[in-house]
């Protein structure tokens, strides 16, 4: 059950932001055991002077497309199925328009008792 | 001293989204001994299209009004309260005109060390 | 690699938020070891009815240009870096024109295979 917070520069089509939340969604299902239909995904747009992003620290060279997404899931995944997810959004998105460089992700985990989906139940460790 | 994000769809009348705000303040009150004057919260409103939020998974019936609480604060609270916060949550918001269903929360732990609620001072460990 | 995710008033005039904006990447300069270009925050305007923050809680005397910084960083900074940069925050701001007490300031550490800052690559560990 991860949420999905993607955070895009406003100059961004529509189609380009789409196309981005399709990628993180796809990535996951593709790396991380997420089915198909556990889908949670807020987006943000940002103005150009409400959203900095350095442009090459430490080593890359980001345009000004770079957007930040940040999930929160459950814990359980392994730092093999991370990599792959970073590898997987990058790619991905690559094939949408954006350079590899310009998709920074960072993942948060959450243990069950801290998630409620709905109805006021905990989530199972399971789920 | 919690802070809440709670992410709404854009939609939702002002009063419905007041009564969700108050009603996630009242029940981290009623569960998990916050003071009534602790009250630190951020809401944001998102169009249909920067939301997704899948409409059943796992096995709940979400509407158009779903909406996510995100809460930081101090750790220490047990199984217990958390439990019952999320019943409280969907249990009130559900007599301002919400389904259960829609109510997504989440929970973040915090160290006192990594908070500082003004002055540059950090949060004693009893707060 | 900070990233700072910075919720400000909507009354607040573009020179002070972009003053306070400077001041938290001066201040993680300043303290933490973070490198003048590693510079990452996304800045949100929130209207007074969506922005509930208490004006006195726990001892404070805050005003209505009370503002949240939430920064997220790789684990590694002491509890004293973190109590400067706290300190450091809430007096720069003061600078420009900022009531200390309006600065609320929480952190959340982060794991290196948690992070991805471009091209689907993780974050070193010394970085």
């Amino acid at each position: 059950m991860p949420i999905a917070r993607i955070s895009v520069p406003d100059h961004l089509p529509a189609e380009k932001v789409k196309a981005l939340a399709d990628t993180v969604h796809d990535a996951l299902v593709a790396t991380c055991n997420v089915k198909s239909n556990d889908r949670f995904q807020l987006i943000t747009r940002f103005a150009s002077d409400a959203m900095m992003i350095d442009p090459t620290f430490p080593h890359f060279a980001r345009t000004p497309d770079a957007s930040i997404v940040d999930i929160s899931f459950l814990h359980g995944r392994t730092d093999d199925q991370k990599r792959n997810l970073y590898e997987q959004i990058a790619h991905r998105a690559s094939l949408s328009g954006f350079v590899p460089d310009d998709i920074i992700t960072v993942l948060t985990e959450k243990s069950p008792i801290d998630c409620s989906f709905g109805r006021g139940e905990t989530v199972k460790a399971s789920a």
